[in-house]
């Protein structure tokens, strides 16, 4: 036996006390948990922890049963009259309601549609159309890369000058010549949640506009929108809202200003009376005018359905919980997995942290596959972050246990370094 | 017996030997269709005469089993990994392929995705953006609504103006200033198909940028893209492609303008490199740049399952079915409702005759909605105009013969005055 093998046996009995422990503390956890009933509202495949929620949500059971109406009956067999019949035509706005309810949104003011870039570029013309002559947009070079991109779009059609900053530095760059800032609540990356309220104010007071991308924060963690006062704010379904893949995203307007805003994507489904089928556009008064074409129905039935399984809990209790799961993540990685030069990138503070847990690692690519063959999703940010999401509604205390076990497991025993592990998706 | 009465039984039993002599030409006619298996491909109500796949197209069969997979298999079992593992990242550009040999495009020409609103803004910003320095935009002030909302809000973005024109009347409009043209190949209310290979000719020889909108056209007759030369196109996926409530649309550009053009919406999925998380746009250089954010998925996996209705069909079969199916309802009210003012708004050449017939009468409204209680579905156009659309790949000559009978009852007993059918729905 070579010294490093019996480092590694001595490793593993410490492991084995240190786990133990631990998970005799995850089951007492998820024994009292109020969210532990929720489990049972998505259906989950056998042995799976799923911890990449944050990329595409498991699908509530719910689903099912609702896309067979969807299919059978409202359109195989009330076809064109389900528009009236089965109430399509109000769908985008009541699942924008719906949604509403999770981002501390009054009623009326979201609207459901499109995807996160299309509504990021109605957000974005309509927030710098209201500041005419002021000539900056400000967004993360940090953030999620279609922001960017949708931004330098809007500069260029609108002749604004797009400026990178760190939300946390936004302070620095904020003046006469700002017209709007688009900032991610949560950095996909990192996990690092920002100062919704205080950046809100900052920008404001310096006469910009803001716009929020919720996309890693709605359903996972208390966004109050209508108290912080932002603007705008879009984000997508697919995530913690669990609408399933590429679910339809959605756009906040601050009710204020539903009466003087000229969003660029003039669809006929937002215009004040779409079958008058008038020549020329006049957008509707209420958040109706966030509306563009046709939407993908059996795409938003799913996400309505999907919602479902928020019924009767709270964002407190799920900030609760997911703040409960995200600490035991971090926690293990501090007693356990320092020792393989794994660093947690996530803010350790609990008002500056998401629902993730970013951990750094220089082999985090293969890691992450050789967790994926062992039944442990998470994913992979280049260039060196593993990436673990914690959706409160559907996880418990024992799968963070548990996952984090198989994950020492991975690094003690050199498993990632199966050349198996190398070869890169081209979509992870 | 009222000498109306009198006239009205006479009419009847005229009708009644029309009516049966009607019939057996159309029984005859659908032995001989050679798509006549095809409607078995389909999930059809019981007794239900369906005259509005112009507006939503009839359920597939196959698209129930491929949603159960998609639901149960895809994403509730392999959840993330379906991005690799069942080839979600490359359906956007194969539905795209299989719609472009709908339309006679070539592929990687043709992109899946969004609503027609949102490609048409895409297809036109792009065209204008080709021809730096021209001012004017031209587009049809008779074609649906979205397109000339879409077209204004392009021209205040680009500042061009919009001049409506009709597309019989476009060569005396086009000139230097002309930076694109956006016509619907068939007209919406009147079924007119326009000259598209003329049109785009003139077009071109002007300068400009040709713009078709292929809602009403896709699926439904011979439109030959490539041959035409056209550089965009646009369509939608819910109608005589029988994709869904909503189900995404498509954009096509030619070939030749992939490397040189520059699209408005650029998210994340167009990036010639999506997975490298850059924080700078570099256009895809082949038709992936026509990709904008996460697609709705569930509703493009529907769509994708509902083309497999075509397979083994032409498009010239489809066209020669359609136009029989038009020729007959034609034949019928010339024959038979002219009595009641009713007049044929719809080109009788079939060169300019679109899959559908529009019949016009003051109670046009009200005569929609008895044909509804009587089990056949069409559509009202507002003001005076029943508007009857014909599937090739569902419908039989006899249904265009019941229907079209009953339409005479309705018409000739005077039932569409019952006040019930006064009231309007907001939808139809």
């Amino acid at each position: 036996m070579s010294s490093d093998t019996a480092d590694t046996a001595a490793d593993s009995a410490g492991a084995d006390e240190y786990d133990r422990s631990a998970a005799e503390a995850a089951e007492a956890a998820d024994l009292v948990d109020p969210l532990g009933a929720a489990r049972d509202r998505f259906v989950l495949p056998e042995g799976l922890i799923y911890l990449d929620g944050n990329s595409l949500g498991a699908m509530p059971a719910a689903v099912l049963p609702a896309m067979n109406d969807a299919l059978s009956r409202q359109w195989a067999g009330d076809l064109i009259r389900s528009w009236n019949d089965n109430d399509w035509w109000s769908l985008p706005g009541r699942v924008g309601d719906r949604i509403g309810s999770l981002i501390g949104a009054a009623p009326g003011q979201v609207m459901c549609g499109d995807s996160t870039s299309v509504q990021l570029f109605q957000a974005l013309v309509a927030a710098c159309r209201m500041r005419p002559g002021r000539t900056v947009l400000l967004t993360d070079g940090d953030s999620f890369p279609t922001d960017q991109y949708i931004a330098d779009a809007v500069g260029r059609l609108l002749d604004l000058e797009v400026v990178r900053v760190h939300p946390n530095d936004v302070g620095e760059h904020l003046d006469a010549r700002t017209a709007a800032v688009l900032f991610s609540l949560v950095d996909y990356r990192t996990g690092e949640l920002f100062d919704a309220a205080g950046i809100t104010g900052a920008v404001q007071r310096a006469g910009a506009v803001m716009v929020w991308d919720l996309c890693h924060a709605a359903g996972a963690l208390l966004v109050e929108l209508d108290s912080i006062g932002a603007e705008f704010a879009v984000g997508c379904g697919y995530k913690y809202l669990n609408g399933g893949p590429g679910a339809p995203a959605f756009i906040y307007i601050a009710e204020r200003l539903l009466a003087e805003l000229e969003l660029p994507l003039t669809g006929w489904h937002g215009h004040r009376t779409p079958f008058g089928l008038d020549q020329h556009y006049t957008p509707s008064l209420s958040v109706e005018q966030a509306r563009i074409g046709t939407p993908p129905l059996l795409s938003m039935l799913a996400l309505d359905a999907a919602l479902d399984a928020f019924t009767g809990t709270s964002m407190d209790e799920l900030r609760a919980k997911s703040l409960g799961l995200t600490d035991r993540a971090i926690h293990y990685a501090d007693a356990r997995l320092a020792e393989f030069g794994v660093e947690v990138v996530t803010p350790r503070e609990h008002r500056r942290r998401g629902s993730q847990v970013s951990l750094r690692m220089p082999q985090a690519y293969e890691v992450c596959q050789a967790l994926i063959a062992r039944g442990v999703i998470g994913d992979f940010r280049a260039p060196d972050l593993l990436r673990l999401g914690y959706a409160p509604l559907y996880l418990r205390h024992i799968d963070v246990q548990n996952s984090m076990q198989i994950l020492y497991d991975v690094l003690a025993t050199g498993a990632y370094q199966d050349p198996a592990y190398a070869h890169r998706n081209p979509v992870t």
